[in-house]
């Protein structure tokens, strides 16, 4: 049975999911990798393989920038619907929807794809950090 | 005169509307009927009339659910700009963005439209629910 | 050296960016321009000069409100991905998304513009103001 988290550990999961998407977009590769735990994993459909630990997000977080910046776009995370249950005193989950949005140079404004994220949030000394993430695509094949 | 709620309370408010989307989107239909009150409203010119009580709304969310399915498509209600004020000890007004964004499967994302929710939220003995939703659209005429 | 703000003081700029859209939004041209402080700054590229001080704001507001109507539109700004950051006990800075909405009367809806916002926002005797906005366009040059 989950229950919700108090108020202050919600404002401190708000915190963490607007500063990482900042963090993404704005190319600061090693921070965004370091806002998951040293073992974190991030498991998307968009990608071949999980990635996993602090070495390969970053470089992960660099391919992501390197290939909006090739198409002379720029690409972001707009974060939305935000739900956090408390699973224990240490471990969080935590939904929401993710939407990458791209706008071309001089040119207009997409969406590019609709996700949800399904992550489990672990409390560490450097405070909450996601240590794992899955996304699921919208346009991924209904259920039968 | 309205005023400012408690950081916990709009932390509870917070979770309310993030979950709340999670719940109509993923096809929980009761869970979603039982974020309003038990005699809850809502109200939108998308629909031919208001949806009252559980029952009722439980079965509009299902219809939701099955109206984007039969189009292969997945439909999310995307909520931002949450701004809540404080009637009284048991009564609060959210006003909030709603946007309805469709994904085609193996295809494109887009926002088939823009509302604005005007909420009453009432304190019960289960939490803060929806006692009455009105949506506006964004694509109706203008006051002259 | 930034670090992060109270609970009360996250729950108190969700509360000042939830409102700011929708006075502007809904016309309340006068209220929008006192979510600023007096000497307020509002400096964006997608307009000819900053804008500063209430009466200034105030009539930069009613620009973009008639400028929607005359087009027979809406226009809303939706904010997302709020991260806080304590300068000292008077002052924050405050980064978000700001996506500009446009519907047309009995038409589609579509992302006119994505912005990033980088706010300091100081505490007054009136609670926390916006004392200076610098608006950043998407579809501005890449750095080279």
């Amino acid at each position: 049975m989950t229950s919700h988290p108090q108020p202050e550990t919600i404002a401190a999961i708000q915190q963490l999911y607007g500063r990482q998407s900042h963090l993404i977009d704005s190319g600061a590769a090693r921070e965004w990798a370091e806002t998951f735990t040293p073992d974190g994993v991030f498991d998307s459909p968009s990608y071949p393989n999980p990635v996993v630990g602090t070495e390969a997000l970053t470089q992960f977080a660099r391919d992501f920038a390197a290939s909006a910046f090739a198409k002379a776009e720029r690409h972001r995370h707009v974060i939305t619907n935000l739900h956090i249950e408390r699973v224990d005193a240490r471990t969080l989950t935590v939904a929401a929807y993710l939407q990458i949005i791209a706008t071309k140079v001089a040119g207009p404004s997409a969406l590019l794809r609709f996700t949800t994220l399904s992550d489990t949030v672990r409390h560490t000394p450097d405070g909450w950090r996601v240590a794992r993430r899955t996304v699921a695509r919208d346009d991924a094949p209904l259920p039968q």
